[in-house]
């Protein structure tokens, strides 16, 4: 953990602040896909592009009959939360706050669809919000990649991958690599990603519907209030049952933002420079890795699909951002007095 | 200036110990010329890659014989001193240390090449030490590659440049530039180059004898004790008078390692891990920006070529060397007792 940690303050605003100087709020927008050159020379720089020229050869299938037909009776894991947020920090019990993590149903990708266009099977469930987000891997994991792996390469969505490249040929010349991970994503507006960052260079292409990426630079992480939460998790006493959240006394509790909203204005502190970024069908973001993100969706059915790539291990990329992630040492999330019921 | 330089050294220690447990002291070795998209990960990593299967096409060409008779009666500059540091910590009168830059004389290629021979012209001068080394562009520089920059396009060799390729393919093409500068050095063991860094990606490539490079990242900057030295130059009263150091009050002091010879065992601290590379005729090091260097050459006379392409300036490669570099509050280098006349 770097040393220091009680006053980083100083050092964080004075990182991001020349960060800011030198690079400003820009992102660059391309009109066809770049060369695997271009785009290694963008990961260097490691800065949000939009590339509007690129698209999947399959795009114009994602319809819903289709969709419903290619998956036909196979269940696949849909996230379900009253309120659309999913590893979330959300208020429980006695307005206490958890990192939520949703509740995991199976169903029909008919049946999903159904929802998503707000036909429900029973009136008691209608408020909640359902996304395919698992995020696992979910169209092709290291399994199919790495022969070696020893996994199983298991898939929910098997009768999809024809119309899934398994990766992106400029972005695996430029990285030298093959993808970690290329995952499906189905939603409405019900559903938000809450901001976080990964440790993967990501592609993240938008099939149907829109997505308004809300960025921050690794740089300015500090200015999202991280805060330990304990852990908590959506669960059904029934299947008919309404959710309700249940601590896991035996999970460690999660570093999250405390920032629930970054692309609100006045959310965030004047040190902080959210980058707007709405993807809409047919483009694509270049996510680099460490880049925090929180991610919305447009009402209709938005549908997308995500490579992720490992992080360039050496060089200086890691010390870099665990440097600027700081040490475990953050405050817990519940100690302050909170009126905040809703989050 | 980054804050808390005061006691920054905690920081560093830890930068420089993650930054070593990631990528060890090891350097890559290529056996022929990598392409543009793999020298563009390269310099991703910025970790210097020795190539030995790059050759510049005239490499035969750089005989004494071709060398005078191309450059004819050309005068050409030449850093000329009485123990072979050009642009270094010397000691000078009363043993007080001065930043000192060379002689710079003027001759021609022959009675370079001759001096270099251990060929003598007069007794008194047999213990200077001569070395080509302008590194102003003096192959190529700005004016050459800019059309637009308003300088005149001048060098002193210009008979050399058909033997020197303007700029290297892959490099080029990996960064989306072209050089900054294009150098010729030719010197041999009399002369040393001093550890420091510079802000240029640069690729090194020896024509004719070896260099040995000692390298340092920019984590382990904190290690090479740098001082602010007053500055001085080496003069002549006449053309036959011996090299006497003449301080320059009128220039601002220097900042400077205080490490002479990096490369002996013991000179650095323990958390240092100098890597020590021998680039021998024929072969191209890739000397990522921000690295410490210092080198040495063969005594037979080494001739180099070096392409300084001037470093991305998107990213967060500029915040990161000047937190590594620390601000300008360095220590006068002529405060402690100092016993140590010979430096
Ligand atoms: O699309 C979303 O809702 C979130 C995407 C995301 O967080 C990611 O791809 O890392
Ligand atoms: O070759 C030398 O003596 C020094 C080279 C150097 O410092 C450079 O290329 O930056």
């Amino acid at each position: 953990m770097p040393p220091g940690s009680e006053d980083r303050r100083p050092l964080l605003e004075w990182i991001s602040a020349e960060y800011h100087g030198m690079n400003g709020g820009h992102y660059e927008t391309l009109n066809s896909s770049p060369s695997a050159v271009e785009f290694s020379r963008i990961c260097h720089i490691s800065r949000p592009v939009l590339v509007k020229g690129y698209s999947v050869p399959t795009d114009q299938r994602w319809s819903d009959s289709y969709l419903s037909t290619a998956m036909s009776d196979r269940p696949v894991s849909v996230a379900v939360t009253p309120n659309g947020y999913a590893d979330a920090v959300t208020a429980g019990p006695h307005g206490k706050k958890y990192f939520a993590e949703p509740h995991i149903q199976q169903m029909t990708m008919s049946s999903l669809l159904a929802r998503l266009n707000g036909i429900h099977e029973d009136q008691e469930k209608r408020d909640e919000a359902y996304y395919l987000q698992s995020q696992n891997g979910n169209l092709f994991s290291s399994a199919f990649f790495d022969e070696h792996s020893g996994e199983v390469d298991l898939s929910e969505f098997m009768p999809l991958r024809e119309d899934v490249p398994s990766e992106i040929s400029w972005c695996s010349e430029a990285l030298g690599r093959h993808p970690d991970a290329v995952n499906l994503w189905i939603g409405n507006n019900r559903s938000v990603t809450s901001i976080h960052s990964d440790s993967y260079e990501n592609i993240y292409h938008v099939v149907r519907g829109r997505k308004v990426f809300t960025l921050l630079p690794p740089t300015e992480g500090w200015c999202l209030e991280e805060r330990l939460y304990p852990h908590a998790t959506y669960v059904r006493s029934d299947p008919d049952a309404p959710l309700a959240l249940s601590p896991s006394p035996d999970v460690a509790p999660v570093r999250w933002s405390s920032i629930q909203h970054p692309d609100r204005r006045g959310a965030l502190p004047s040190q902080a420079h959210p980058i707007s970024i709405t993807v809409s069908a047919g483009e694509t973001l270049y996510l680099p890795a460490g880049w925090w993100h929180h991610v919305k969706q447009s009402s209709e059915i938005t549908i997308a699909l995500n490579w992720w790539y490992d992080i360039e291990p050496r060089g200086m990329a890691w010390v870099w951002l665990n440097l600027l992630r700081g040490g475990d040492d953050v405050p817990p999330g519940n100690v302050e007095k909170d009126d905040d019921q809703t989050m």
